[in-house]
């Protein structure tokens, strides 16, 4: 018998939002207003990669628009109707659709909920160390590091 | 512009499921009868982790029960009352539900569907090389390698 310092279930929804609605710098972070992240895979201790219930209310965001060098993502739709905007453009989701955006790629992606009611997804990302990420779309670079993410504008000032 | 060699989004229910059942030598391949992995991440190429649809008839169980010595697992429920199964005895699981195991505990896990209706849910795990499962319950040890998992016995004699 080991003795368990984790859970080994719970129910998704009752467990606690993240205190901090975005790691990203101003004006980016007022941007992620609405989102909301419940972090399931941290809640049992795992370290390989994290699990998150994320809830859009109506006009909120997933992230901005970005691509990943190292680490894959996964994203299964549970509730709401997101659209997917990616280089190729914009695509809507239901609930029982899911996407994968693949490390490398340079493709950038993100969620954008632009309907009336919530969208609810779970979104999954490995934590292989070594990554980055850009984002076509705003002048800003992250780049990992082992506390967490250094923000740059693309110019290599620190935000 | 990025060229996708992939798709960006799907249907989950609409993939195939993997023809394979199991990679289970007998006599715990058949034990796997009712079980049905549709490979979502696989479909976009993701490397890191694997996430997989997968629908339990009712009688039928996740895997054996397990535990992996260097990839963590996660399970998220969608359909259906699985029981989960760990060193510290069973407990009923429901939709929006979810279950994480960590590597290198030593708590051996598998959800069995003790139901007349399907269950179905969503499993994640890394795939951090050098991994190996031990199955409390069986005459059983695998090995993970590059081209998948090398099953023996307890003793050491391959199966």
């Amino acid at each position: 018998m080991t003795k368990p310092e984790f859970p080994s279930s719970a129910v998704a929804a009752d467990i606690a939002p993240r205190a901090k609605a975005s790691a990203y710098p101003e004006p980016f972070a007022s941007r992620m207003i609405g989102r909301e992240k419940r972090a399931l895979g941290d809640l049992f201790g795992l370290a390989k990669f994290g699990v998150n219930l994320t809830r859009l209310a109506p006009g909120a965001v997933s992230a901005l628009r970005h691509a990943h060098a190292v680490q894959d993502e996964f994203v299964y739709i549970l509730e709401g109707r997101p659209t997917l905007r990616t280089d190729a453009g914009a695509r809507a989701l239901a609930p029982g659709m899911c996407a994968g955006f693949r490390a490398g790629t340079g493709d950038a992606h993100h969620l954008v909920n632009a309907t009336d009611a919530p969208v609810v997804y779970l979104e999954v990302g490995d934590r292989t160390p070594g990554d980055s990420a850009t984002y076509p779309d705003d002048d800003l670079v992250a780049r990992g590091t082992s506390t967490g993410w250094a923000f740059s504008h693309r110019d290599g000032t620190p935000y």
